[in-house]
Parts: structure tokens; sequence; C-alpha cells
């Protein structure tokens, strides 16, 4: 990986030898947004006779996406990234690809995971993709223009503020919803705690690990050191924000980031 | 097990050796109804240093279940079978017992299951556990009665009808819902694709493996020949059954039988 958070494909060449069995890349990634060159992923994982797998949970109707057009035997898509219910997702299996089930139990599923289908869950996420399909080009449009224009008044208007992850926001490179920042001298936690004392929900690292005090791997990935790693804040946007919202958010933020500097112990003065 | 679906308590002392590590029975068994006496088998695996699992998928807010009471070191429910959500379950387990994650990934519920957590499904599932437990010993009851009333009638009205599982109808031995009977010379698939049209669900065997054409494994296990278990029918009841309803199906259920029987090159003329 590189300091961006791009895939270093030499590195992946050299490492689909003989033994290679599956390849498994995140399409979009959850932290900072970085999407990856699948279609390139794909054709040397073709080219190698390798298991190509793509998580595509948080680019799934966000940006567009073809299996026809793209060769990918699994990709990975759940409900609540997309307006849909949270608590349930979808693994797309190639014609001809075999997998194994995680455990035992029912013939559910084509014998792939046991139990009653959570037929609300199936429902609603069916309907969610169907509306957001839609507009997928659109919405990518506006959600990125109004990301853009937060993370620039951000980075003007905070000092030593610095964007995690692709420096590029065009469509291919960045998810057009995902910000993740730095701010030196404080810590992503405090800012957390404050910032949703205003009713703006943030996060640091991945909402996966909250429970946890480590530092973003992702963020460690690229090369930040552990302080710079847990000074970082996740926001993330959707077709729903305002400019009105993004704009109180930004204000939030420049005055918290400032009162946190005042009493770090770390601040220069 | 007996040929009521009872657990054969010599052959469980028997197996509770040394080795034996886990215990895991079903409550009340999903196709035969039959309430295993897991007071005795806990007392049992207490005794032998023993995990005690009892999956309480079907019995849990059907009937009585206090794991203070016996014990019990984990347990297994769900929603959609007390009018909860589909989609979503639970396992109880006993303070200071460990397992382990069935698969890896993120830290959520205790680091047991990763995924994002099934909000709707968990919230759904909780408000019917409080509904359900509120009445618990009145639709018992009231499930009770219908339940024998309606194999009363079907053992009476049809020839070589015989109910499969236990036949102490008490709320002790048999779950108040489940009817599973068996008619003679006909095959339980046709059955269910006639009772299908006149608006009435039922089953053969368990759901879980409707998908597979083979004899259910329980029916087998009690001794039933294969032609035998082939020709079960299962019914299931809830507290918002009504008289009518039981009425009519036991009506169309005559009729279909008649009619198959008719049919069938097994039936004695």
């Amino acid at each position: 990986m590189d300091k961006e958070g791009f895939i270093d494909f030499e590195q992946l060449e050299k490492e689909l030898d003989d033994q290679a069995l599956l390849v498994s890349v995140i399409h979009g990634n959850n932290e900072i947004g970085a999407i990856q060159d699948i279609k390139r992923i794909g054709k040397l994982c073709k080219k190698h006779n390798v298991v190509f797998h793509t998580d595509a949970t948080q680019s799934f109707c966000k940006i567009p996406l073809d299996v026809n057009d793209i060769h990918i035997d699994m990709l990975t898509m759940n409900g609540h990234k997309l307006h849909g219910p949270k608590g349930i997702g979808a693994l797309y299996i190639k014609s001809g690809i075999k997998i194994d089930p995680l455990y035992g139990g029912g013939a559910h599923e084509f014998r792939l995971r046991p139990g009653t289908h959570n037929v609300p869950g199936i429902v609603g996420f069916a309907k969610a993709v169907e509306i957001q399909q839609k507009d997928i080009q659109k919405n990518a449009k506006q959600v990125k223009e109004l990301r853009d224009y937060m993370v620039k008044r951000l980075c003007d208007e905070i000092e030593e503020c610095y964007l995690n992850g692709p420096q590029d926001l065009s469509l291919d490179k960045r998810l057009p919803n995902n910000i993740n920042l730095r701010f030196s001298y404080i810590e992503g936690e405090s800012l957390l705690f404050r910032l949703s004392d205003f009713g703006i929900m943030a996060s640091t690292g991945s909402a996966c690990s909250s429970a946890s005090l480590k530092p973003s791997h992702v963020l460690l990935a690229l090369g930040l050191p552990h302080e710079k790693a847990h000074g970082s804040l996740r926001l993330t946007l959707s077709k729903y924000t305002t400019k009105e919202e993004v704009d109180y958010a930004v204000e939030k933020i420049k005055k918290v980031v400032e009162e946190l500097r005042e009493i770090s112990p770390l601040t220069k003065r």
C-alpha cells in the first residue's frame, strides 16, 4: 500500500505466485475512501488463475460497478451503507465458483448459510438498492461536491489540518462521501466526544474497532506515526446531507479543535 | 431416544464419560413437540462437569423456562418463533462459560460475532419477548386446549390417523402448539400441496430441510419406517389461531386425505 492507500501493483504481482489462491481487496476503503483499481486487480488475478474477492460494502451503489465489465469472482455488499436496513448483507458469487459454508445446519441459501431467512432485511435491502441505483451518478456528483467543499473549508480554516488517504478527490480515486482528517496536537477520541455534544456523529478509524483503543491499522499502514493516527477524524456524508449541516459541522469542528489545542500538552506555543 | 421422542437417560449417563465435553439438546422438539426433561439433563451435566447447551427456539416464551432454576450453560432463542422478526436470534451464555467465535472480523458482540448489529431485529425481538412473556401461562393453556381439540377431531374422524411423538399432551411433555400426524397410505408432500390450495400452511418434517426429499430424521429416530415417516404432516397453532380456523382445517384435511387415499396405490381396498 502506498502513502495514499492505493495498492502497490509491483508487490501484488510478486505475491501472485504459484501458491496464491485468493486475493481479497476492499474496493473503497472504509476509513480513508481509497478506491482500488479493481479492474486491474481482476485482470491480474485472471492471468494468474487466482480467485478474486472484493469487499464493496462502502462503494456499492455509491459509484458505478459492473461485475460483467470487471473480472470479479466474489463481491460483498450490505444494506445499511446504502440507507437500507442494518443486519443484512449479500455475497455475489460468480457462476462456477464454489465455496464452503462457514458452519453447518439447515440447507438454506444453497447450503451456504443455515437459518431462517431474514425476510424483512432482504426485502428492505433489495428496495434500498433499487432506489440507490437509480440516481447513482447524480448522487455521487452531489455528495462529492459537498465533500470537496467541506474538506476545503476545514483545511483552509484550521491550521495543521491534513487529509488522510487519497489527495485526488475524483470519483475513481476516493469514495465521494469520505473525509478523513488529522489535526496536529489533539486526540481523535476527545474530538469525537465534544462533537457528539453538538449532534455531530463522527468516528476515529473504523466503527468495527470502536471498542478498541488501538490506532487505526489503515492509518498506520499509510506510514503515519501512532500520535498522528490517533489524532484522526473520519466524517462521512450522504445524499441527505445539506450545505447548512456541513457549514454547522465545520464551525463546530473549528471551535472544538481550537479548544482542545488550548489544553493540549503537545501544542507548540 | 424412545418411541415418543424422549431422551433415554440410561444411554445419556453411559455417554457422559471422562471424554464428554458438551451435551446439546433441543428443549422442545421442532417436529414432534417432545419436551425434554432439561432439569434432569442439567443436573447430570453438572455432576459430570459437562457443558450443557439447549436449543429452546421452539419452547422459549411458549412454556415457562428459568435459567436460574435449571442448570443451563447456554441457551438458544430466536425471534420469529414467538411472533418477532425473522433473521434474529440470541444465545444465552452463563457467566463463566467461554466460547470461541465461529469466524473472525470486528469486535462486535463481545468479539463473538463480527458485523454491524441488526438493530431493527434486536429491538423487534426484545419487544416480542416482552409481549409473549406477559401471558405465557394463559397462552400456553389456550393454545393447548385448541391443539388437543384438533388432534382429537382428526384422530376420531379420520381412519388410521396417528399422532407422532409424545402421546401425553400435558404442558411439560409436548409443546402446546405442536401437532404431528401420520395418515396411512398417503404421502405428506401431496397432502401439503392440496392443503396449500385451501390456504392451510403445514409442513412435513422440518422446514429447515424443506428443500430435501429425505424423510424426517426425527421421525426415523422414533423407529417409524420410511413410508410412514413420509406420510406425516406437521401442523402448528399459535395464540392467534381460532376455533373456526381449526374446524376449517380439520374439514379440509379430512377431504384431502380421503381424495388422496382414493388414488393411492397403497390403499387397502
